[in-house]
């Protein structure tokens, strides 16, 4: 038998790992002939598009290199497939691909929405007959899919984002003024990135002395009588904003253009706090966006992320083997002290179209701020430094397509 | 005798870097007793707000942390000391400080303007028969200043932006359809740091498609044809764009605050563009602006940088007890392959308020983009990672104030 395996949604620096988890447990299982990679995610078994990896990936080194290679190797998608009792074309394209080409699983690599299609997938399969089995293996720097601890890629983006804000604070705090820095994080749903800010908290810090999700509703005057207490207490003030913060009811940020999922893509709720904290306090502000770089950098990837998400990639393929389809690999903690997880598989239908929001319990402060409680949680997920081989200066990637 | 640093201008990855240099070749001298940090630049001396640093840094392993850390450990500040000529209180008040505490020499680390403090002073103690010897020492990540090779700081910028480039650009590729990225990389006056991004080019790259220059005095017409010309020829087309550049004869970006030297405070050059290409082209597209985190970023320091700057800190002292005064401390080139540096000393008169321009002989096709040829300069300042200290997942650093 042959598998195939593509990627979807928006990158992370450990969806590439995932990858080869994948590759690496399809050549070692004697029963799996050819890996194929399928190109810009299902898209390519829709269009026949499709790679043999082992022209790609030769070795030890390459699945090392894959591993460390930010973003989705074999491209991606926000393709959506649509319901197959309204129009099962689609459908009907894949599994002609995947017999043709004798492919008897597919691993789709994604967040909620491609977990959607897994699970699509999966029940025109057995309402149809066909044998193929579907597995799907999660990513999100989001951090807000349903019954997994946590999402491979949010360990990597927390520790991009967390380091990152540590060095800007040194960076804030070298002028004997007062200032506001507002650092912009991704999540337009749920704040678990935002909220992963409170690690800085860990050794003494008093930053980021506020932070805002998406679960916290608050309002602009709020706003101003935080960041005004705030500067009385401290010189160089810095908030955690989420791109998804809701003021006053409504989302401070916009670009007034919808993806094919209906999602609205945002960007400039940093540019919005900063012009209301400059209008109503007048101080120093300086808004920064962490923009893409906190899901594709590789060079500061948690090993504890890349490592797990090369486990996941792997079971996934066992899984399969053992017979299961239409499920979602997931995470299970099994121990806090020492830290450990053991990797189990979920119904995709627990999983798309649902959101895991920032438990309401660790928001304090009238929304203004995270318990120190979540560190426990966050912990583990940031420890380790992945190895990056360097040529020349600069970090080494591999080219699948 | 005693001697005295500070720290002054925008942070870079390396200033702590010289500092720890200062410090050590300070503690290791035996004509010098105490070392002092002033904080927040002159401004510390002018007030008598000093720290004995031997209370913070105690040994190699605190000078190793030291050089780690980001941003000024001592503050800085943009005070612009006045012509002696016009108002000698400034120098009066640091001349009478230094006597009362036995200091013998006074080294400044920063940029331009704190090269224009050093030899204002320098000047003032030669006129008014005071023996303070009085060193600058450079540091800025925009490698604009004259004489020196290239300035400590620089060559961590550089490999923060090229870094972070090439893991942008993994980013940007993911999705079958045409996009342009814009990057906005920190440089008003000259565009050395825009045009590292070059050394992407170095592993077969064909990014950055187009590189726009403080240097490079283009027209909007003549952007929006190099980026439709580059879109025919690539689905991806990476702009890296200095925050100075010029489109028909004006600044892209503006606050519209000036700061205390009267420069003007500048932001949102790649939203310019942005707009434009957004209205003229309609592809999709996206602006990131690098931010501070180019000049903070410890995490990927480049060793070949922080070596470096810890030398050129050791080496002020060791002038300084030569009995040089007035001096700049600046790199020479000896040796391209293999790549060799010496420390020599320089007229601040010949340093401050001049800036170092990026080639015209580098900077090819009308201006939107840069030669090759620049790769040989820049390859050598990125090479190499510093060590980084890492607690609970996060890179460790020291403080002094």
């Amino acid at each position: 038998m042959n598998i195939v395996v593509a990627q979807s949604g928006g990158p992370t620096a450990a969806i590439n790992a995932t990858l080869a988890g994948v590759i690496k447990a399809g050549f070692e299982a004697g029963e799996i002939e050819t890996v194929y990679g399928s190109l810009h995610g299902i898209e390519g078994l829709i269009n026949d598009n499709l790679i043999d990896i082992s022209t790609k990936v030769k070795n030890d080194d390459d699945i090392k290199l894959l591993a460390a290679t930010p973003s989705s190797a074999l491209g991606s998608c926000r393709y959506k497939m649509k319901n197959p009792n309204e129009d099962p074309s689609d459908y009907e394209k894949v599994f002609a691909v995947m017999e043709a080409r004798n492919i008897g699983a597919f691993f789709y690599i994604g967040g909620n929405d491609s977990m959607d299609t897994v699970n699509k997938m999966s029940i025109y399969a057995k309402e149809n007959g066909k044998s193929q089995r579907i597995i799907g293996v999660p990513k999100t720097i989001d951090d807000d899919l349903c019954v997994t601890d946590h999402t491979p890629g949010f360990g990597s983006a927390a520790k991009y984002v967390t380091t990152s804000m540590k060095e800007i604070l040194c960076d804030a705090e070298v002028y004997d003024l007062k200032s506001v820095t507002i650092v912009e994080i991704m999540g337009r749903d749920a704040g678990w990135l935002t909220a992963s800010s409170v690690l800085l908290r860990n050794d003494g810090s008093s930053a980021p002395h506020l932070i805002y999700l998406p679960e916290s509703d608050i309002s602009v005057q709020t706003l101003i009588s935080d960041v005004k207490a705030q500067l009385e207490k401290h010189n160089s003030v810095m908030i955690a904003l989420s791109e998804g913060v809701i003021l006053d009811g409504q989302a401070t940020s916009s670009s007034g253009t919808v993806d094919n999922f209906g999602h609205l893509v945002m960007s400039g709720a940093s540019k919005t706090v900063e012009d209301i904290v400059k209008k109503e306090i007048g101080c120093k502000v300086r808004s920064i966006e962490l923009n893409v770089m906190q899901r594709c950098g590789s060079h500061i990837a948690s090993k504890t992320d890349i490592d797990e998400s090369l486990m996941i990639g792997q079971a996934a393929v066992k899984a399969m083997l053992n017979g299961k389809t239409g499920k979602m690999m997931a995470f299970r903690r099994v121990s806090e002290d020492p830290y450990k997880v053991e990797i189990i598989s979920a119904d995709t239908a627990d999983v798309a179209n649902h959101v895991k929001h920032f438990p309401q319990e660790w928001i304090t402060d009238h929304g203004s701020n995270v318990s120190d409680e979540a560190i426990k949680y966050f912990l583990p997920l940031i420890q380790g430094e992945n190895e990056v081989i360097y040529e020349n200066g600069l970090p080494k990637q591999i080219k699948l397509k």
